[in-house]
């Protein structure tokens, strides 16, 4: 076993040491000079390049483009949308000076890029034909945290932000649930996080917007994290930043509008849905790595295993399989299994000289651990047909957590039961008041993940009142 | 002809003009509240796109990682090199308050990355086992400047830095050159921009460099543009964040170390060089739409043909080329065709009634403007055909003006006159000096774009010492 893998903490002894060790083991991320601004180590980027090229795909499928927009926003444009400053102003970077002067107006690092891609769509847009405007940024942004963690809430981070402009407020809304659906199939189809969808309360919406849909996730340790968001903007911003088009019957009006993000914070998502003891699992369509090669040597044959190592590596990568093959010589083969687990490669391949004997090669699976001799001839269809299997199982033990996971809460006593000895989800009648929303947060710290869009009627545990069903939970 | 074309002024009129109508005209960018910083619209973005998979594939074939660093660095991290802050001092963007609080320690909005990735290669490389490290960063960076041109200078831009760790000064060098090569592959094979290659003067250098190495591209107007550096850095910085390794013999030294970085200004570059009184001209393999089918039809026959062009489409798409069909019912065919010269798409298909009657289509290639009719049989061939010929003739255009236009000068007169008049890439030798350099800087405008690699030897033209082959210009 390597040093590494020695080193890791129990995930169920302290899940939060587990997890920063992890990010820190397995090279994923490391700490820089600044409080909550980390780097993306290259194995850890290696991750958000395949979730990039996953949901890059799925955007320009539904007809979206990619742009770039400026990092810095004059003061006065953050100001322009009322709820949009009060939510962000207290996490914002000033920059005041530039080459060597003091600047007349301070401009802030973009959290978020609303109020400055309206500036530009007022020059962009005119007319009906103009319209839907369907433009996503891959960018940084900053905002100034208190409490950070690698990957799942830090001052700076990665994400794209779509922003898109409609004629009509029905179009808006369509799009706004059409890209939550984008989200939810990248979840499903490609990370194998089985997300629950459906509306934020008024309290947890984006600032500026008539509606927020959420993505949330449910974590290996029963807290949830909320994991993409899509928000209807209505004519909020377009009010605010004076955009407006002429309609078919030439009437100046103002367009609807919708934003929806998608950060790094989801590489923090999939270490806690799927890592374990040994370290990270990562689903196979995710892993920069679909599966590794270790060879099994001595002194005396080391020469004729590595060649024909080497041959399986090239033959595999041939057929399109994303592959390693670790011909280290200062480490033991128990040593690189480890520390490829650690790095939670899908499938692992050794080959020894018995294995070379008879044709075949032995392949172990990161998820169940089962192993499996398989004949040289048609491998790399049946290491297709393993990493296919890999992914279906992944999610599917995710889900039965997640549904294990998910209670229902017939009294305040069982719900604070629930939250405190079990985590997981909980789902109450909740009566749309901010009152027990808030009550229910301070006495439990549990939130309201989220408004399911199949709500049933029942009574509010804590007021007794009518309300409909929410989801609460513990979360990141 | 499109109103977007009518209203672009003649190249050869006013150069700076017609660059800036071009840029806006096209989509390409846009000019945003705060000096110097713009929006790259989709249009552009998506040339940008194409060159960032072409670069990237060649950083991974040659065995690069793609890494993030974060976005602010200390104000006493820059200042641990001594000649890389002096460089850069003026021209930083600083931010002194962070979530309401004025910083300790104000932060700089990186101008380029060294100084923040130093501190975590310390950290990273223990060994002569950890060497060499190769890894690049994608990204934004911010140098206030005083006076902008969209893509060529601006306050923000992106691009990609490489930064790069060698045991040994010889393989700091040897990468250094390598990524000079990686650089003038992509220029010709994919930007069909034939860069000269050479060594900076020690004034040009890089701040903080050992040697740097540069790609000079001619525009169209005569004027050079350094389109992408490689600087080797040798021990400086690791000496000055004190960056150090175990080697083979146990010993503990300072590692050496290269960076290299290519930006959006190579957008600027590609409109310059290949851009005429009709727009833009893209090279095939950096053209977002190879393509575009433009269907000519009457009220009579537009359902038939309309189908046509759509059916024609998806057989392109479904062959691999970037298509794109121009459906819109407002314009008249001839409107449309000089709206995709303007964008620079490579060839033109035109199809109609009679067209389809004798099951066939006219390209038209934009670099030639050349019509050709071909059989619909066959066509996706001979359209990556002609794709493949545009492509070779732009690079042979491009190399036969920067041949007419590098003339050797024999006299100081010769010199001043040549770049008077003429511009161009300026041959001569030079003794080496500061002096010379200055006083040519002053007296013509002109400077060194480039030492080459094969230097002959000969007289100083205003000193009359002994020196060696330069390469002067009047650059951007």
């Amino acid at each position: 076993m390597s040093e590494a893998v020695e080193k890791l903490t129990k995930r169920n002894e302290d899940p939060s040491k587990w997890y920063l060790q992890l990010v820190r083991l397995a090279k994923l991320a490391d700490y820089g000079p600044v409080r909550g601004m980390f780097a993306i180590r290259p194995y850890g980027f290696a991750i958000w390049e395949r979730i990039q090229a996953d949901l890059d795909a799925r955007f320009k499928a539904t007809g979206h483009q990619n742009a770039y927009f400026p990092l810095l926003i004059p003061e006065s444009f953050l100001r322009k949308e009322a709820e949009h400053v009060e939510g962000f102003d207290p996490e914002l970077a000033w920059v005041t000076i530039g080459g060597r002067e003091e600047l007349e107006e301070r401009l802030a690092i973009r959290p978020t890029s609303e109020s400055i891609i309206c500036d530009f769509y007022r020059n962009w847009i005119q007319s009906y034909r103009d319209l839907p405007l369907l433009i996503n940024q891959w960018c940084n942004v900053l905002r100034w945290e208190m409490v950070t963690r690698p990957f799942l809430r830090t001052a700076e981070f990665l994400w794209q932000e779509g922003h898109t402009v409609h004629a009509t407020a029905g179009e808006a809304r369509e799009e706004t649930l059409k890209m939550l659906g984008v989200y939810r199939d990248c979840f499903y189809e490609a990370l194998t996080i089985p997300v629950l969808t459906g509306a934020k309360s008024p309290s947890e919406r984006f600032a500026g917007a008539v509606e927020t849909f959420t993505c949330e996730a449910l974590m290996g340790d029963g807290r949830a994290l909320q994991a993409a968001t899509s928000h209807d903007l209505g004519q909020n911003f377009a009010r605010a930043f004076d955009i407006t088009f002429l309609d078919e019957n030439q009437e100046r009006v103002h367009p609807c509008q919708t934003s929806w993000g998608f950060s790094t914070r989801t590489i923090g998502g999939l270490i806690l849905v799927h890592g374990d003891d040994r370290g990270l699992k990562l689903p196979p369509k995710i892993a920069p790595t679909e599966a590794v090669i270790v060879p099994i040597w001595r002194g005396s044959n080391k020469g004729a295993v590595r060649r024909e190592a080497e041959a399986l590596y090239s033959e595999l990568k041939g057929s399109g399989l994303r592959m390693e093959v670790d011909l280290d010589e200062e480490h033991s083969p128990g040593w690189k299994f480890s520390e490829h687990e650690l790095r939670g490669v899908p499938v692992r391949v050794e080959l020894g000289p018995k294995d070379i004997e008879k044709n075949q090669v032995v392949l172990v699976r990161r998820d169940t651990r089962e192993k499996e001799f398989v004949a040289r001839a048609g491998l790399a269809e049946r290491l297709q047909g393993l990493l296919e299997e890999i992914q279906d199982n992944m999610l599917q033990q995710a889900t039965e957590f997640r549904d294990a996971n998910t209670r229902q809460a017939e009294t305040y006593e069982e719900f604070t039961e629930i939250i405190e000895a079990k985590r997981g989800f909980v789902v109450a009648p909740w009566d749309g008041t901010d009152e027990t929303e808030q009550k229910i947060k301070e006495e439990t710290k549990a939130t309201i993940r989220l408004l399911p869009f199949d709500r049933e009627e029942g009574k509010d545990l804590v007021s007794g009142k009518p309300g409909n069903t929410a989801i609460f939970a513990r979360a990141y």
